[in-house]
């Protein structure tokens, strides 16, 4: 059973006629946009707005109409996947490298869904790299200050050995945390830092999970 | 008598055989740049790490040689100037629009000197407009959210018009606050605010303030 594609089909019927819907990136949304677009084919009227590149790339070849996130008021409902899920609902997001216009397009939603397999459900978050979004100029001190941290820093690359670029032009510094027992302060020092953009610890912001198991979906209401 | 100029020279003359000196930016910062080319050019061995495009081509025309702030260990001497400085030297910088890797310069320097005349001395900072690097996207909703708050907020304007972006591809939005208060509180407001890379406020961490006025030089030691 493809889980990923279970859960993001059932996401899409959360959403209803004229509503702005936060389009996430991943492979899970992946699936989550295809089937939204087959409503929107059938006569659905939204209006998506998308965390990248990638995804605006898809929702168009789909013929779902898009804006930027500065051309609406607010959005309804975003959907997206999630790295991991700690059992208080803290989440690690940015496998895909799309964690900043994530985090923005989130800021704004009036309701926030993620949608995973459930091995993604961890006790505590840490053991996924967490992506932190920073600006090139400086990116060598910073990765300094995460090893004396011991935070085991390493630059995103690609496939091919270069190294990695954010949507907004910027490098991903992954650490290996491997756990994290305070994400809030974490996060508070992470947000303090010269030359660090944003980071992948999105805290207190998920309404409801989608979790796809072999045994079917459940759907947990978080707040 | 230039003011700017007087400042500027004074404050190459901190400038020793060796250091690597972090190059700041703005009608200020150029007099510095200006005197230790000359010095440069009578044998003193320096680096220095630039903060802009604009100081970069400067201090090479100088024959200044350049290192990025990644290519050093630490900065010995950073001078720079500052659009006002409070009674308790707390700053507001940016005017130039250089304030993101002025921060990050100055965030690896052992000593930080600020260079100014007489009028950006002031009691309170938020008269001169405060300077916040935001990601374009998701800046409207930004402006719209610093709008609520009641800073009055403009985006950046380059004189043609256009909106105007710094060196590192983002959109610049002053807030015209007229008094601050309480600059530790706004500093960890906007820190956290997902879309803003960077603000002016440069807090607790100048340690030399080198005045000029009609009536000469006057060096503050500061911390």
């Amino acid at each position: 059973m493809n889980l990923k594609k279970l859960v993001g089909e059932k996401a899409a019927e959360f959403i209803e006629e004229g509503m702005v819907v936060g389009l996430g990136t991943g492979s899970t949304a992946y699936y989550m946009v295809e089937a939204l677009g087959r409503r929107v084919k059938k006569g659905l009227h939204i209006t998506g707005v998308t965390t990248s590149a990638q995804t605006k790339i898809q929702a168009e070849a789909l013929g779902i109409p898009l804006k930027s996130v500065d051309e609406v008021d607010q959005i309804d409902i975003t959907i997206d996947g999630a790295d991991e899920i700690s059992s208080t609902y803290q989440g690690i997001k940015g496998g895909g490298g799309a964690l900043l216009f994530e985090k923005i397009v989130a800021r704004y939603s009036d309701t926030v869904i993620w949608i995973v397999d459930d091995s993604k459900l961890v006790k505590e978050i840490g053991d996924f790299p967490l992506p932190v979004e920073v600006i090139p100029y400086g990116s060598q001190q910073l990765l300094k200050l995460f090893k004396e941290r011991g935070y085991r820093p390493a630059f995103r690359q690609t496939e091919d050995g270069e190294r990695y670029l954010t949507d907004a032009g910027h490098y991903i510094i992954d650490l290996q945390m491997k756990k994290i027992a305070d994400p809030h302060t974490l996060a508070d020092w992470l947000d303090h830092q010269t030359g660090v953009v944003e980071h992948g610890l999105f805290l207190d912001c998920v309404n409801t999970v989608i979790v796809g198991s072999e045994k079917g979906v459940e759907i947990q209401n978080v707040r």
